[in-house]
This record gives structure tokens, sequence and C-alpha cells, in this order.
């Protein structure tokens, strides 16, 4: 997508075909500054700092990481250091894991002097497919977006709610939520997004805000307590959202809030569509209420805001009174009977063991007796 | 309540008997400060700058202006002048207009000498009145907690979910939905309070934490996107919320986010309650979702946030890119279906035509046509 009018992609390789340009993503939206890594340190460092986050993109960084360390020492010993390294940076990002996997399995069987090489080549492949996916699925995305402007006066906009930032920053390119929105600008639908602040880390009001102005795509911040009034008059046609995990019968992990939007949603017959990726299916689990853990995080992400002052610098402000208490839960679980359907790069299903068997023969199969 | 250990209302005629105290609430929750209001001018620009705000409270600080104007001359054209000056601090504002009314009601008929004296008579009464009102109404609301407790393992916690602040400081004393929550505390029964921060103005991490504390009642903040997750998990017993302005039928208009907790409380089977002294109900109306208007306010309360920097002075720092669209509903209306009772001053009632007329008949009957 562009920024300032130039295409980016969250991650590349430099001119110098070695060391890996990304976006510190903890500036935004206030500075735009891109990092170059030199090493492995340096990719651990950024993903640990969040300077890089969302799963795909933290996948793709860690590939690029395994690269840094095959370019400087290819031997079995680095290597597996490195990968440490690397899957210690967000111990519970299950697409990082997966991504240092790949990488390990196309070096392990190669010799030394074409690891490097190949440490690139694959990893470039991890991102091409990250975008390969992201751009199906919006285009499976789109039709509902179509659907949705056939069913309202010729030029007016399709409003869409989205919650957090499943947008590009979050994957290599397109983003999954903010995919179909994209590809609906491109064909030239009006479309016009309401963007939930997504409190307590604001990934909406600084990152989804961001991209979307980037991409002069019209949009209006709201606070997270916004969504259901706005429903309950009419203001939003669909909402889309990604998510973190996906049981294999619909149930959808995602940032904590999204439960809350997918009741109005509900309450008001306003269709609830899950952006995502397939790797994000969890096809083991069963019942995400019960089953999907839910990471607490530090309660400073509440009780503090970073933000940019007067002067042009960044500050951190406290808003709660020091000695009350503080719990910060980070996703919540939207059970699949409020979710209107899953767009995924193989197309929409309902969210539910029967729909994506539908889309998903090989992987439902498998588990018959469940 | 009490600040610090010392028994505090949130209005109070000073020692001199006729400059009036306030707590500068646009402080809260970083520093206590008090003002003393000593002209009809000070008292309009307290409530203007929302130094006192809630409407219970902007009712007593107009009729404590109307004093303070009395007190320098009772003469019609001063009082009229004063009248007009106040009325005009919260437009939109039904219990000042209401309460400045009353206090012209009972100052007309007198003679100039007397007016100044009967004023602040009756401004005391009109605060009396709230504080009678909000004790009674809390402890009707005390039985739901007592029966909420009965129905779990004795000594553990009765966890309550509020939204906004309905607290002490938006009244003159005990609040409407914490008075429910003080007068346990003052009967032995553990309770706990999951305060939602309550964007944009964050009256609940500011305001409902700050008296929380300050009464030594155990409390979590938490933002708005977390008491969906709570209630799925069992982490809620009930909710009580307080309400701007109730229908005859039951439906409430409250700080935006309201219709979504009441959603989620109703998805998981919990009680959700509302607190409100009987003069909010506004019995003209048989529709909240079409026949109350929604404030929009200022978007400068989302973009930008105030909190205390680490040297101890409080600091605003932007939160949203320039550029991004902004959208501020001060309040949502949540549906009388979606209410288990409403906690008035005379009882609990179901939230609708109904409930209201078996505890207000006197209000009912006369609208028996519609």
């Amino acid at each position: 997508m562009k920024v300032e009018g130039v295409p980016y992609r969250t991650i590349w390789v430099e001119a110098d075909g070695r060391s890996v340009g990304i976006i510190d993503q903890t500036k935004l939206p206030h500075l735009f500054e891109t990092i170059r890594l030199r090493t492995v340190e340096e990719a651990a460092a950024a993903i640990r700092e969040m300077r890089v986050r969302g799963a795909p993109l933290i996948g793709a960084t860690g590939a690029y990481g395994l690269c840094l360390a095959a370019a400087r020492d290819a031997g079995d010993q680095n290597l597996d250091r490195a990968y440490r390294l690397l899957a210690g940076a967000r111990p519970t990002a299950v697409n990082l894991r997966w991504a240092l996997d790949e990488m390990r399995k196309t070096l392990a069987p190669l010799a030394l002097p074409d690891r490097a090489a190949a440490a690139y080549r694959r990893a470039g492949e991890i991102c091409e497919e990250d975008i390969a996916i992201n751009r199906a699925l919006g285009e499976n995305g789109l039709r509902l977006i179509e659907q949705a402007a056939a069913r309202k006066p010729a030029g007016e906009p399709v409003n869409i709610l989205t919650h957090c930032n499943a947008g590009w920053l979050a994957t290599v390119d397109w983003g999954t939520a903010t995919s179909p929105i994209y590809q609906a600008q491109e064909r030239g639908i009006p479309v016009h997004v309401w963007v939930d602040e997504t409190r307590p880390r604001n990934q909406g009001a600084s990152l989804t805000a961001w991209e979307l102005l980037q991409q002069g795509v019209p949009h209006t911040v709201i606070a997270d307590n916004v969504g259901g009034h706005l429903m309950q008059h009419g203001k939003v046609d669909l909402c889309i959202v990604g998510t973190d995990r996906t049981t294999a019968t619909g149930d959808v992990a995602n940032k904590i809030g999204t439960y809350l939007k997918a009741l109005a949603a509900y309450d008001n017959t306003i269709p609830f569509y899950v952006a995502l990726p397939s790797p994000t299916i969890d096809w083991t689990l069963a019942d995400g209420l019960r089953e999907i853990p839910i990471e607490e995080r530090d309660g400073r992400e509440l009780s503090h805001v970073t933000g940019r002052t007067e002067q042009g610098g960044l500050a951190t402000v406290r808003v709660v009174p020091e000695g009350s208490g503080l719990a910060n839960y980070a996703f919540d679980v939207t059970p699949g009977r409020l979710v209107t359907g899953l767009i995924t790069e193989r197309g929409v299903c309902a969210a539910s063991r029967q729909g994506l068997s539908s889309l998903f023969p090989e992987r439902i199969s498998s588990r018959k007796g469940s």
C-alpha cells in the first residue's frame, strides 16, 4: 500500500540484498520512520519491542531474521541460536513459530554455502504467500461490499465498521479486514470506514486511521463505545474484523471488544464478517470460549496513554489514579452464532463446522470423529 | 462521602454563610482542589467549564448561583440576568433549568429583603432532596446486592460492573449507581466494582475510580471493551449504571457504550439495573431510540487525552492522526427490553410502562390515552 503516495510493503530487502527494512510502527501515526535491520539481534528486538506487529508480519520478520543470521554464519549452531532468539521474542505468536520452522526445514538439508541465498528465497516466498492470501480473501470480501452497495442508493458510500488493526500494517501487504476495503476503493466503490479506537493500545486510532489516511479512504475514528449507537441508527452497513485464532467450529478470538460489536450487529441485523487467512484457523479447537486462553497484559497499557504533544514530541500521561486496580485482557471470543460469515482466501462461508468444511474439506474429513 | 478520610459533599455553603464551595472535578483524579464561588459569574463558569458536572450537581450549583446573585442584589432585574446566565451555561441540562425555576418560584413573591435568606434555604432543600432520593434508591438497590451475595459462597465479593460516573461526584451525595454500592460497603457486604474507563472523557477511570478509592471500595479499572469478556467468564454478578433520561416505557439514555454492556449482560443472563432518581424519568416519551436526541460533542474529546506526566503536572496528548475524521456521540439508548429493572427511590420495577406505573401511578394515569 502507499505511504505519502509511495508504494510500500511492511517489510522488504534493502538494495544491498542483505539488510531488511521495516516501518517502526511504535512511532505511528505521529512519525513515519523506517528501520534497517542488519543482524538477527536487531530483528528479534524489532519483534519484541513491537516495532513490527500482527501475526503475518511477525512471521515474515522472523523469517528474515534467520536470513540475517545465515548471511553471517550459516552453521547449524548459529542458526539454532538465531531460531531460539527469534522464537522467544513473542512466545505466543503462532505464525512466528510456523515461519521459523519453515525456514529451518528449507535450510537444514542444504550445504552451508547455499543456505543464505535459499533463506532469502524462502523468506521472500513466505511474504508472497501472505500477500496472495490477503489479495484473494479481499476479492471474496469485495463481493460483500458490492452487494451492500447494490442495496443503497447509487453513489452513497458503504459504511463499514472495523475494530483494531487488521490492516496492511499487520501483514506484508493488503491486510485482512482492510483488503476488501482497499479493493473496493480500487474499483471505485465508495466506502466509508468507522474505525474503533480500540483501547487500550489504540491500534484503531493510531494504525488503522493512519493507513486509511495514507490510502485516501474516507474514515471516522470513534470511541469503542459508539458502534452500537451507530448500528441502532442505520449508520453501519456491515462490519469486517480480523482474528487471531478461529476454531474449527467458527468461534473467533480477536482483539478485546469484538464480541460487543458482534452482539450489536446481531441485535440490529447487520452483517458481521471476519476476514481470516486460513492459517489462523485452529482445526484442533471446537469451543473458543473454553479452549482459547486469553492473554492478560500489563495494566500500564490501560493506565498510561502515549501521544503527540502540542510541541510535536511524544509524551506519556497517566489517566487512572494511583492505587486503583487494573485488568487488561487482550482478546475476547465471539461465538460463531453471532458471526454472519468467515471471509477466507477460498471464499466466504458460515462460521460453523459445516461452513468451514465446505471450503476446507481436507481439514475436516481428517477429524470426522470429533 | 469521604475524601482522604474527611466527609465531604460535592457542594456546600462556606463558613461565611454566603460563598459556596465546590470540588474542581476537572483536576480529578490527579489533584483534589476545592474552589470558592463568590459571584453568580463564577458559578456559571464552574458549570460551563465542567468543574461541576452530573445532572443533580449542576442543578444544585445553579440554585446556589442564584443565591450568590440574590445576596448581592435581590432585585428582579438582577435575578433575571442571573437566571439567563446560569441557564445558558449548559443549555441542555434539564435539572439546571428545573432548579432555576424552583428558585424563581420561591423568590418571586417575596419582598426584596427576604429573598437572599429564602434563596439559601431553598437551595439547601434542593440539595437535601437530592441526598434523600439517592439514599432511598440506594437502599432499594442494596437489596439486589444482598440477593446476589446470597447466591455466592459466603465472603466472596459481589462483582458489580458500572459505566461512566453515576457516583456521588455527579450528585450532592451518595450518587445514583454507586449509592447501593456504598450502602453495601457500610453493611459489611463485600463488593468489588469493575469500572469501565468510559471513553472518550474517561469519567470512569478518573472520577468513579477516584471516589471508590477514597471510600476504600475494592475496584478494578477496565477498558470499555472488556466487560463482555468478563461476563462470558462469570466475573460479573450484576451491572448497575445511571441514566440521563428514561422514557415512560423504560428506555434508558445513558453515557455512550451503555447499550453494548446491556447486550452483553442479556446474552449472558446477568442482571442489568439502572439506578435513577424519578426526576430523570421523562413521562412524555414512549420510544427512546426515536425520541431522545443524542448530543454530539467536540471531536477533540476523542483525539486528545489529558493525564498526569511523570513529573506530576497535567499534559494533553493527541492520539489520532491529523486528517482523520472524528465522531463523538455522548449518549446512547438502551431499550427497556434489555434492562432487568429500574432502581428508584420508591422501589425497583420492570423497565416498562407497567413497571413504572406500579411505582408512579399518579404519573401514568394522567396519560392513559397514550
